[in-house]
């Protein structure tokens, strides 16, 4: 089975772009089959992009897509085209498989000028060449350029060369900020604050909280994880013993509660705001946090969420959200909702929008959405940030960060 | 995208059986087809079952698995028919696919039969009733007894019906123990040594770990996450301080610097000795463990994984056990290796059977491989406790169960 538990927004994402004949499932098939219990050519809607989370050595765990084809016709094939567009937006890697005995034609190049327009490392595959002749096969070799690869799907040649060139392109680790490694020395203590309603998941933690756990670790110092219900009799309990913490994190939802437990000369965060600095964001959302003191009657808010079947999430977007907006700045805009991977490209006749932490996105596709609001000149922030600034502790949660305090 | 990280393990198994012809595919994708960007029929090789997660309300994350027919012919279709008896052991319900056009025939009774064998909750389903005459249909309406459902998926009728039969079967949670919870009050502090080795995977915590931080959590007690490295200075630290913790838990792996560094009036025991009593296994494992003693130059040891693509397992299993049990048994066994869903009928020429703890299997699929080992006579014991048993501290690390101490 080989179920791996890596979250889709650590995975890399390689998509397989080409027209509909080019031979892009065997492509993907021959590159993937190295292992048949993991790999299962995923059909059965040819209307949306498909998605398959996979070990693919040496790169580590990927999400593999492939998208319909770029020759589609008719309305449908119209909107299929558009969606193959859209995975542009997530993708890590690009895998043009153009067939061979075709040659590259319009679409193709539509596609290598995306490519190069939004910065993604491609490779073009020409695919089926156990169908050309020896002289054409020549031909083609003769001229393929790095970038490019002479693949048979079929039979299985240079599929191990073109995994190879796959995984040459893997991007490297861009993240500007660590995520808390330099906000604490080895043998620290930090307060996790990590409150257990229903809306959590039965039996784990989310992936922030483990994320902020793993990288303590690698400090060298230490996580207590508590919930907020324990956390004032366990800070009293620590302080009066002489052990004090040298920084508290919590989840946002309960910032309000947990700044009065914690006292004013320990420094108080939420994983939200570590995430969108280690993300290289929270600069760009603190700026969006600032459209919420002009916000009118009817004015549209655009709430957005990176994941369909995260109840948590969906809680939070569309009940409290709102009815949090509504109580701060005593009007009444009109909200409007997308999940998963619906995101309008066109941001402009919002106020303003507001994102959840994108956890279930990929950083390519986050920033994508931030790039899309700062071009059409909209405000976007996220919901630790906005419940920061409802609840009024926004500037001390920025304690750890005093050059972004001054941005509020 | 809507991409779960509820691990396989946690997961309700819904296993598809049925001919060729039932039209199990159609079923299953009526059944889940409620959420296009989720559901995707998984196709390509229809040599293994397939294995799709997905949410399915009201049931939660679940696991669906399509199985080759069991009708198939040839010699290689009989391998197929092999591989669907398989899946039941890991199934926690059970759909059946009947052809109303063909009725119920030897295949089908063959199965349920195994069905009730194996004490697996069980749906027969009867789809294509849109190809009956309205005579047929009412005549097979007349018959239908509970736990059979007639259906059509080409055109959804009594599909919604069908899901919530399903949801009626969900397994009730049968843990005899809990994971860590009766040992602890509110507000205990425990120690959980994590140590981060490069085995250790990138930016999260191993689903054991999450867990009982988690119930720890619900207990309203307090977890402290520390590295082996650090894990010394610490509690010197807090001890000096006058915090002690209830109990230290640490990862197998660590146990013999670990138990050094833990002084002996703290309880101190393992992972995997939680999960192994929270499973029920913990008797027989420990029983298991005793043949170690009396292996000899030759003998044939399984060892077993549970996962194929989860290289810590894979270090462990292959490497470090072998030479664990040479340095501890003085004698040169013969080791043997399976991974994944590959676990065999037959381990009666086996001395001992060792397996990973099983993190990524269900729970059906362990007690059933348990069984195997002991229907067979064949001692079966799993890493953790062989670790703890060849470091010499397994009679500590039971420190919290004195009466499965008396078993060792």
């Amino acid at each position: 089975m080989g179920m791996n538990q890596t979250p889709a927004s650590e995975r890399v994402h390689i998509s397989f772009f080409g027209k509909r004949n080019a031979g892009k499932s065997s492509v993907i098939n021959a590159v993937t089959g190295q292992d048949l219990a993991i790999v299962s050519s995923v059909m059965g809607t040819t209307t949306d992009p498909v998605y398959k989370t996979m070990e693919l050595l040496p790169l580590g765990p990927v999400m593999v897509i492939d998208t319909p084809g770029i020759d589609d016709e008719g309305e449908l094939g119209a909107l299929r085209i558009r969606k193959s567009y859209q995975v542009l937006n997530k993708t890590d890697i690009a895998i043009l498989v153009i067939d061979s005995t075709a040659g590259k034609g319009e679409e193709e190049l539509e596609l290598i000028h995306r490519f190069h327009k939004k910065g993604i490392p491609y490779l073009i595959v020409y695919n089926k060449i156990d169908l050309l002749s020896t002289e054409k096969i020549k031909d083609l070799a003769m001229s393929v350029r790095a970038g490019e690869v002479l693949v048979s799907a079929s039979d299985g040649m240079n599929i191990q060369e073109l995994k190879e060139k796959i995984a040459s392109l893997k991007p490297e680790d861009t993240h500007k900020y660590p995520l808390i490694q330099d906000l604490i020395d080895p043998l620290d203590l930090v307060i996790l604050v990590v409150p257990i309603d229903k809306a959590a998941p039965k039996g784990r933690l989310i992936l922030p909280q483990q994320q902020t756990i793993r990288d303590i670790l690698e400090r060298g110092a230490l996580s207590l994880v508590v919930r907020d219900t324990e956390l004032k009799s366990t800070l009293d309990h620590f302080l009066a013993q002489g052990v004090c913490p040298k920084l508290v994190v919590t989840d946002s939802q309960a910032f309000a509660r947990v700044s009065k437990a914690v006292p004013e000369n320990i420094t108080l965060t939420s994983f939200s705001i570590l995430f969108s600095r280690y993300k290289g964001e929270l600069e760009t959302q603190l700026k969006g946090i600032a459209a919420l003191s002009s916000i009118e009657d009817g004015d549209r808010i655009l709430i957005a969420e990176g994941c369909t079947h995260h109840r948590q999430c969906g809680d939070i977007g569309t009940c409290k959200m709102p009815e949090w907006i509504r109580n701060y700045t005593g009007k009444k805009p009109v909200f409007e909702f997308t999940s998963g991977t619906e995101f309008p490209d066109d941001v402009s006749s919002y106020k303003m929008v507001i994102h959840c932490g994108g956890c279930m996105l990929n950083e390519r596709e986050m920033k994508y959405r931030i790039a899309c609001c700062q071009d059409q000149g909209v405000p976007i922030t996220n919901y630790g940030i906005l419940i920061a600034q409802v609840t009024g502790i926004l500037k001390r949660s920025l304690g750890p960060f005093p050059e972004m305090q001054k941005l509020i």
